[in-house]
């Protein structure tokens, strides 16, 4: 292998595989990332075994040839070199050298020959839709994943598209979310469960306000391509195995309430500061007329807030998990709020104002201790 | 005690004497921060037994008392007031209740009778200079104190005043960093070896750029007073118990060079990418006429710079620890670095190429391993 590239390109590409690349891993080879010379590119890829990213760059191809370099050592080196042209050569003994201006680095380097192939995809289903749409709803539903091992299909959300709409739901037993937008194109109908560690880096990439982006599934693998990038991930299922999240949801509530989303949030962060300290990380919300007492107590000492609301239905006491809590009022971006609540042994659900049609939330209550 | 204050100066006054609470003692008391309401104040001190930090605020004090508030839980839920009011009443059982708008806690307090006095310093020597002169010059030293236990009083700067300049002076056995500011006003020649701890959070401080700051010294004490916050540290000792720095400057060098100081930096970060990832550490210089080629290895691999420099005197080889001269590097405004050297077991030099006479670096050279 001998290539030229161009440096502040190496150093992009370079930035965007790295996050495919394992740390926490038996294979030392998984830690690496595979640079590939052919033809006009040089093709730079990475893989965990469950997500792979590849991105190629044009290159002055002098002779072909791959290589897997170190991932963490190749990548901060890159990314402090100023040169504009980086030479890239291999010797017989799988040592790298970079050459920029008068200067050299040599690195020991791994053979491709035992670099996982990244899957390709080629006759798939698809579903297009604007890369901000998608980057919204990987957004409001991923943190409510589970992230213990007892049940693996509920660590990815769940995406199903039939045909006009998208909708991601990620649940872990004491809560769930619910996000929906419209796509623009489609071959059929899908659905797939996709492990939350790819989504969030899937979400990273997705940077363009109003560029599409089209995602192939096949089979078990949904693939994604974008600016050249490729990320193709493992997936966890279809729908036939997630939990049937829609009988969950009544159609009638006792208690319709609505306040003022950035007020019940100061107030929840309050109570959560004395919460955490020897707490048990609860809020109880006592419902009364139109006002709501929000309290927390713990060793440290007992907070008590009254908010104005506005209630329709019955008065309630009711108490949560605090962090749960505002972990969907920080991801809903409309000024007031609708909790929806059925008494005080189910669920609230959370939905916003605006916009009400496009996510809902669902926090399970908790025994109230005080 | 019962008073009233404004809910922005309470959070911030609680932002700066958080800074000397003690988050790793034996003593509980002294996590805490002491309020205490007093004619038109509410003042609030903290301390770790070394650095006390004291704050007064005007409040209406409606009834006068003192307490120890939780420090961190104090602080974090102050900070998340936005309310403009805030009254804050004690009553007999230690309990303090904060209220705010419609809204109230109550936090359990410890008696302030526990509480370690703030050492008052009244007929002391004094130097006052720039608040920016004298953060500059600790930026420029503490980094080189010592870090662990066996000389006591290397963890400190030693403050040289002699009725015209302030010289403030850190060395660990590996390098020694020296940097000197004009001072405009003083009571009579002293020194001080302030502790590194007590100078990074007096560097915070000093945030003016243009306003002078006084240094008040009494005994063992250090104190200065800032806009309404005074600082008092207990110190380790004056200049005849530190290390005579001064025999350690030779007067004439073997070889001197000048370096474009971004260039070398870039390089030696380069370097110790590779340096960091199973090697020692370690950095070669080779000194031959007008280039200085800079190298590091490890099992990772090898690296090699090429940088023009201007040299007067002999060729050399020399290696350092690759962090200690970054770090030096790093504290160098000026764009050009003049290198001091004696051949390669004595120490290098290093001083900028403009306001000279204002700080010198010495770096310990290391054994060559390759």
């Amino acid at each position: 292998m001998r290539v030229f590239c161009e440096g502040l390109e190496l150093s992009n590409a370079v930035s965007i595989v790295i996050k495919a690349t394992s740390s926490k891993t038996t294979n030392p080879i998984l830690e690496g990332i595979k640079l590939k010379a052919e033809g006009d590119y040089l093709i730079l890829s990475a893989t965990d075994g469950e997500l792979a990213i590849e991105k190629r760059i044009m290159a002055d191809v002098k002779l072909e040839g791959e290589i897997v370099v170190p991932g963490k050592l190749f990548s901060e080196f890159v990314r402090k070199l100023s040169a504009e042209q980086i030479q890239l050569v291999l010797d017989d003994r799988n040592q790298l050298k970079i050459k920029y201006t008068d200067s050299e680095l040599f690195i020991q380097c791994q053979s491709a020959n035992e670099f996982p192939t990244v899957k390709q995809i080629e006759n798939a289903q698809f579903f297009e839709l604007k890369q901000k749409d998608l980057k919204e709803i990987i957004d409001r539903t991923i943190f409510s994943v589970a992230t213990d091992d007892t049940r693996p299909i509920l660590k990815g959300c769940l995406f199903e598209q039939d045909g006009k709409t998208l909708t991601s739901v990620a649940l872990d037993g004491f809560r769930l979310a619910i996000a929906k937008k419209s796509i623009k194109e489609c071959s059929a109908e899908s659905s797939i469960i996709v492990p939350a560690r790819s989504l969030a880096e899937i979400s990273k990439l997705l940077d363009d306000e109003e560029k599409d982006v089209r995602v192939l599934i096949e089979r078990n693998y949904m693939m994604i391509v974008l600016n050249g990038t490729k990320i193709v991930t493992r997936c966890l299922g279809t729908k036939e195995d997630f939990i049937n999240y829609k009988q969950i949801i009544p159609s009638n509530f006792a208690s319709t309430i609505t306040v003022a989303k950035s007020q019940l949030l100061s107030a929840l962060e309050r109570a959560s500061i004395l919460s955490h300290v020897g707490g048990d990380n609860s809020v109880k919300f006592e419902i009364n007329n139109n006002i709501m007492q929000v309290s927390a107590k713990s060793e440290a000492g007992t907070v008590t807030e009254k908010i104005t609301i506005s209630l329709n239905g019955e008065d309630l006491t009711i108490a949560f998990n605090i962090s749960f809590f505002m972990d969907c009022l920080r991801n809903i971006a409309s000024d007031y709020v609708m909790l929806k609540l059925n008494g005080q042994v189910n669920p609230c659900f959370i939905v916003p104002s605006e916009n009400e049609e496009e996510y809902v939330y669902l926090v399970s209550p908790i025994r109230q201790v005080y």
